[in-house]
């Protein structure tokens, strides 16, 4: 088999065990519950997480809402109502949506169970403010003018929330709550993923009042008294199990390669750098165990950044961050043999293109100095291509587009040497 | 025994296995030579590594010769004969030291061995044109302007000179040469090291007549002569080691990690990419493996690359890319711990300062949005030395600046992540 047919198949592999209907199947396999079950589904996954959950407990979930993005609803699930509302900017939708939720699991006993599932995009689709929408708007956009760190805006949304910051959780005692998480941030910050409406909040009222003073903001009367009012610091009645999330991408990547005989060496699964000095970095790690004597898959998941340049020049100009990773690493690896290094985003778009990634082996780009002879990248045309984040034409004159097509699941990229001995 | 205990040792341990001595005495360990040997050491370390040969052989040792840079002679040698002469450019000395090397290895019989001793630099110290030094000086000037590759560069440079690109072990014939390198350039390319006096050339006379053509370069009718003039491309009476380099100098510090209870996982000999890109890809791989259950210690050797901005405010600000390295890394491991990530420089000298590099901790640096409470950096006081390049003041703050004084050797970079569990 050759490098190619390698890079596929592990693509096939890692992105579907990230899949939604996967990541729920393994979740609720084996799994019993006492009661009653209803379902909660949240996010721009909502909708195929409820369908897999449908799938394996069909009439055992009694009740079901789901709430995502719109144009997300596939099909009718059993019962479950299906609600599309805003995204990024929540609207009255996500409000309608999330109050049937919280109508939903009142009146539940402690033998029940709610079945809550969350996708990326929880923030906007699901939450019921405890302030006016037009104070809200008011002090996100404060918020955002000042300069205040993520963390710091969640710690004060997150008291101006009826649901977020564990609160849904709080809602629904005293059932139990078994959420399932699909993750699309590095590192799986529970409490940031659709702002925690299940996961027990760190931040207190001391350092929100603190953020208040430190950026001068403009409260109500309202916002004051919501200020004071705790946020849950422990949940008794959550479980949660994080079933997609890019260590599973970089975990399956790396079964399907010792499948098929590679040695896996898991670097991270937190990459957040640069993506053409990332790929630059794997190249240099192919080449220095070009003699193990062995057959080598390392692995990087995270979410890289692409420093884009402006033109003005009216070129069309295509790429992502895993084009990016490819085609710098094949300037890295020209002078290595059979190896290769290939770099994918689980949603199957990588940047604003159709190509899900890059695939780059030794061959691809020709050694500095060396003059093309038979269609072959130079190594001053991949510079180019990468200098102007122009990496599709590139990579589409090496056939090294790797296209999956839409995959219905986010949970980041995945990189991989693949090292053949 | 603290981190920073753990890295002093490690740090001491690897510098002092790619020391010249070192290196030179691994080299000559049980080794005999059936005849006569003469010693010719060219290079920046070219009197340490004739000392360490002088210190192993003694009299054995029958004439030698140093070509070294002004001011880097410390002393007499035996009856060595230590010439101190130009670097970057070569002058008179270099040619009047190489001619004096070329008149010792001449009148040899194939019994006899010229110990040659290479470290970086020699290309200028070592060097007896063929051609006026003005006519030299000219198409060297020629060249630069041209944009023409390096590699392309020395296809032309060896042609025109007596000792480059494999000669000078042509005029040692016949006797035998044991080469001993002290390399400073990534991925120890013997061609390009003092420009490979005694290593195969693998450029072509037609390559050389294609380059000109290519940049319409300027040729004298002598020039024109010696471009047809083929170089080595077998050397038969050399045998070459590479004792001291990048990848002893991790080696050496995974034995170090080793002996410490670390578990050593080497990434890479041959890191190029940019120093802030290259930390924060180090820190992201100690996130990832917080959780292993057990110490390790990941090693990644090069040279990085610093992005030097430019500012006119008269503001003095210092660093160079190990302290650069371990302030970007220190950014990533905030959550993180028992993790350190130090880097240096094996020269003992990063960037224009007096420290060798830098180290971080888990601890170095606090969390983003958390306010100062001792002293500690906060994250956007990181970040701003960071991106002003001026890490030097950062980590002197922190206490975070490695100090070896000058090592006498130059064997690029090692960076280390250390996770004690």
């Amino acid at each position: 088999m050759s490098l190619r047919e390698d890079a596929e198949i592990i693509i096939q592999d890692s992105i579907k065990a990230v899949l939604p209907d996967e990541a729920v199947g393994r979740a609720l396999k084996d799994r019993t519950f006492p009661g009653k079950v209803v379902l909660v589904s949240i996010g721009k996954a909502g909708w195929q997480m409820a369908k897999a959950a449908y799938d394996v407990m069909g009439d055992r979930i009694e009740d079901g809402i789901v709430v995502t993005k719109y144009d997300h609803v596939k099909g009718p699930i059993g019962n479950f109502e299906l609600v599309e509302a805003g995204h990024p900017v929540p609207d009255e939708n996500s409000y309608l949506g999330t109050q049937k939720a919280i109508d939903l699991v009142s009146g539940l006993t402690a033998d029940d169970t709610v079945l809550f599932l969350i996708s990326g995009g929880g923030s906007a689709l699901f939450e019921k403010p405890l302030i006016p929408a037009d104070d809200l708007d008011a002090l996100t956009k404060e918020l955002l003018g000042s300069g205040a760190a993520i963390t710091e805006m969640n710690t004060i949304r997150k008291r101006m929330s009826a649901v977020k910051g564990g609160k849904f959780a709080k809602l629904c005692e005293p059932a139990q709550v078994y959420a399932i998480v699909l993750s699309d941030i590095i590192g799986d910050p529970l409490d940031m993923i659709a702002s925690g409406p299940a996961y027990p909040d760190s931040s207190t009222c001391a350092q929100a009042h603190a953020i208040v003073r430190k950026y001068k903001l403009t409260l109500t009367d309202q916002m004051k008294e919501l200020l004071d009012q705790e946020t849950p610091k422990e949940l008794t009645n959550v479980e949660t199990v994080i079933n997609g999330s890019v260590r599973e991408l970089c975990e399956a990547a790396a079964a399907s390669a010792k499948k098929l005989g590679y040695e896996p060496v898991m670097l991270t699964d937190s990459l957040d750098c640069d993506a053409k000095e990332a790929g630059s970095f794997l190249a240099a790690i192919a080449r220095s165990h070009q003699n193990d004597g062995k057959s080598l898959a390392f692995l990087a998941g995270g979410e890289t950044v692409v420093s884009l340049k402006k033109f003005n020049d009216g070129v069309k100009r295509s790429g992502g961050r895993n084009q990016e990773i490819a085609l710098s690493a094949g300037l890295g690896i020209c002078s290595c043999t059979d190896t290769a290094i290939f770099s994918i985003g689980s949603d199957g778009t990588d940047g604003p293109t159709d190509a899900a990634g890059g695939y780059v082996d030794n061959t691809t780009i020709l050694p500095d100095g060396m003059e093309p002879a038979d269609g072959r990248l130079t190594n001053d045309e991949a510079s180019l291509y990468l200098c102007e984040n122009n990496e599709y034409p590139a990579l589409k004159r090496t056939g090294g587009l790797i296209f999956t097509g839409a995959t219905g699941t986010n949970v980041n990229d995945v990189s991989v040497i693949l090292i053949k001995r």
